[in-house]
């Protein structure tokens, strides 16, 4: 029995029965009000002037109450009620289930939050990102301190207001990757940590040096965006339904459907993987959008299920297949023809090390496929603390180059390197983990592809990605929000997330790009 | 006494008024799903990806429906009641009393309109858009006429809704320029008919020809937009609150503020004023919007006071300032600068006179400053026959001919280049007056500006235009929606509007440009 056979079809939402219709009718402008709030976000970071802060912020605000107000009508409390009462008889689909279930899941959340609670998170998010921007400028971990001390107190009421069984971080992993705790984040993130300790250090006795001189020196920003296109396309994205566009950190965006998935990147002439990989990394976001069934649209169902499997996406893109050999047996001439200059004189095996170097660093966003759970487990440790604990937000600076120093063996000088890094911590905690999550997901979702599909590397050296992209998209995409990622996930692959397949996976690839005998 | 001193200062609402500050709250909010709503048609013309257009509609259609909602909150009219009895009182100032007359007008407006007639307005508006393209693309009136037969019903029926004195279509202008009515118009649409008549018959009786061989040919893309950034930026145009972007037509968008108003435009390589003047016209839209006081954020007073005052700005700005010679004796070296090739052997005046070359043509955006009203006048009667009268659709075609004929003496060969040119149709009637107004408008300030500052010619000659932005700004922009427009122009220019200002002014113009004698 191949994985195949189990994809079932994405059923429409049972047309006949009124107390669905009448739900979808409450959902839909519901679905519409959050894309409105998306398109705001999209415009703040693509195209609004530095001068309009204050009131796209007034109108993220008002609409927040809207949204609020709307996700806590006592009429939909009502019809969920009653649709509860019947919704496992057979006369409902799937579809009709998660509707059900997800629509209560936000509707029980919202009923939970006070509207000032809402509101002042609204407007701590707001302030506290500027000041994570000025603290940046200044390289001031100072000025963002107090707001960040705000946004802890605030996540911990949030967390006492949804419930937890064990600890409040619980509660906040939740809303990122459903069913998540922090002792299974624990039990899946122990060996990944011990077995990249072990890898990183046998590289790094091997002694042996990666030439990436060819991917360094001057990429020319205007070939770069033709070449990020031209994969793009090549791997799926379609057009008609999105672009790809500029900002400042790279990010996918969607707005309640699969008709309308935006990609940005920043292009960065000085370091072609740089660009490169975070524009395929956005792609495979934004396959995982485009994919989802059209029938979902406007309901909360209508996105990725999780956190983790969305990144699960983007991961495998980036790195189980575009830092892989077989994939640039694929797409090496078309670089080629983009850059001749640059790799005139490089075979295509000294192009793939460059871009699998190994190396311990200090920024996450550039960290390679080893060390980048470290930065991840690092803030899972801090945030836990921080939530959990009694850590003084003072000491943090210190306790941030104390783990590197630990986990990676080096410490930042500055804290626009350190602390300062990430934007994560001006809008809540619980997001971090879910890296590593894709990153284990997209490890067992390719061991899955590689059984059912015994010729892989054969079929991805030929360029042609489409039997990847029509797997996930049968197996994983076209399902949105309809089934909880451990459902997806078992479905999809036989079994539930495992750790085990991504240690084996980075293994094998790097003992043999390092050639490292077994240990 | 000069009109300077009539300047007054614009106030900030009440603060200790617990009804204004409560009738604040009540609009606030109102303003920013009104600035939502601006933010998705900015998307749709500029961002959004062609498959996207059926989620956006909907999103677009919720928004209204919550905006028609709230506009018609029975709360809103209990406050407005209540502070109609007492706003005249000294307690309270201009800015007051214009909050309360526009909160009342929209109150009215949007109280008498059923809700499935709005809801039927937005869908036959998106409808009839989509089947405007498709005619476009296709040559093909008839299926653009079954949707433009269902507007104009559901505009018969607005102005049924809205009432009228005398005609069905007063109601319609009224809505674009507050207090406007068919007679008005009437009355000074005749005496610019005629003289414009007569000038161009005189023109090309002349037998001048306009070497306009310097403006065509090939202005590289990249340069013209550096050209027109630089310009905008000399003319007052603040890039910290805006920016100049791309669509497929020309325009200028704000959100409620003057922190954030966008300029569009489309580049074209073969003729240099096609884009530069659309960006200086966009550019005196911006600096209007740039101009209102900050106080007014987030009311019905925080945008230009109706589209003909806003189209004086523009229009002065691209005609009465950007095509005239003095303009251009302070500018025409940086022209130089970024066209060396193109503008070698040119001098100036060739070039001005290439920039005001008169000439019947089929397009209205094309058209001279002469040409333009007359294109606008047709409109105007074919819009008051499809309201007022009983003009058959199906006969538009023919019909818009015949009146181009009649007019300009020449007619489309093509229903893309004739009936289907303009999109504003696919929206409403009673827009076209307006473009003319803006330019008696124009005409009528700038004759007050020159009386003002004697000079004039020769501050503008070095280039700095601080003067007249200032003017501006002091004497229209800061107001924004305070005053009626003709209370405006009154404190402004000492008058009400008279065409006679824009007569003088094209036939001195004209007449020197094209060596005409006294008639």
């Amino acid at each position: 029995m191949t994985t195949q056979s189990q994809a079932r079809e994405v059923r429409d939402f049972t047309a006949n029965d009124a107390r669905i219709q009448s739900l979808l009718e409450h959902v839909r402008p519901l679905m519409d009000l959050t894309a409105l709030s998306a398109l705001a976000v999209w415009d703040q970071s693509t195209a609004m002037p530095r001068g309009a802060g204050v009131v796209h912020m007034h109108q993220a605000a008002t609409l927040q109450s809207i949204l609020h107000d709307r996700q806590t009508d006592p009429r939909l409390g009502a019809i969920l009620d009653e649709l509860e009462t019947v919704i496992a008889s057979d006369a409902f689909n799937d579809s009709d289930r998660a509707l059900v279930r997800e629509t209560r899941l936000s509707y029980d959340r919202a009923c939970k939050l006070p509207r000032p609670f809402v509101e002042e998170t609204s407007r701590v998010r707001s302030a506290s990102f500027n000041a994570w921007i000025e603290a940046r400028e200044k390289n001031d971990f100072k000025i963002f301190a107090p707001w960040l001390q705000r946004t802890i107190a605030l996540q911990r009421e949030l967390a006492d207001y949804y419930g937890y069984a064990e600890t409040r971080y619980d509660a906040l992993l939740d809303t990122y990757e459903p069913g998540l705790t922090t002792s299974r984040v624990e039990q899946l993130f122990a060996p990944v940590r011990t077995a990249s300790t072990a890898l990183l250090r046998r590289i790094q006795d091997s002694g042996r040096v990666v030439d990436t001189s060819s991917v360094t020196g001057t990429f020319a920003i205007a070939q770069q965006e033709e070449l990020c296109n031209r994969i793009l396309r090549t791997i799926g994205y379609d057009f008609n339904r999105g672009y790809l566009s500029r900002s400042e950190h790279p990010f996918t965006i969607s707005f309640g459907s699969p008709y309308d998935v935006r990609l940005t990147t920043r292009y960065e002439e000085q370091y072609l993987p740089m660009t490169l990989m975070a524009v395929i990394h956005e792609g495979g976001h934004g396959l995982y959008e485009q994919g989802i069934a059209e029938t979902l649209s406007r309901t909360p169902l209508a996105g990725g299920v999780s956190l983790g499997i969305h990144e699960s996406q983007s991961r495998l893109w980036e790195n189980l297949l575009a830092r892989s050999h077989a994939f640039w047996q694929g797409h090496y001439s078309g670089l080629r023809e983009t850059f001749p200059t640059q790799f005139e004189h490089v075979d295509l095996d000294t192009y793939v090390r460059a871009l699998n170097q190994v190396q311990p660093s200090l920024i996450r966003v550039k960290a390679d496929e080893i060390t980048y759970n470290l930065h991840i487990m690092i803030r899972f440790e801090i945030e836990k603390e921080l939530i959990n604990g009694n850590v003084a937000v003072e000491s943090l600076p210190e306790l941030w180059n104390a783990r590197y120093r630990e986990y990676l063996g080096i410490s930042a000088s500055n804290e626009v390197d350190g602390v300062l890094q990430d934007m994560h911590w001006t809008n809540g905690f619980g997001y971090f983990p879910t890296y590593t999550l894709g990153n284990l997901y997209a490890a067992q979702i390719t061991h899955t592809l590689r059984r059912s599909f015994p010729d892989f590397d054969a079929r991805l050296s030929s360029g042609d990605t489409s039997f990847v992209l029509n797997w996930l998209r049968e197996n994983i995409h076209q399902y949105g929000g309809i089934y909880r990622p451990d459902d997806l996930i078992k479905q999809a692959t036989g079994e539930v997330l495992n750790s085990q397949y991504f240690i084996s996976y980075i293994t094998e690839k790097f003992g043999k790009l390092y050639g490292l005998t077994e240990a």
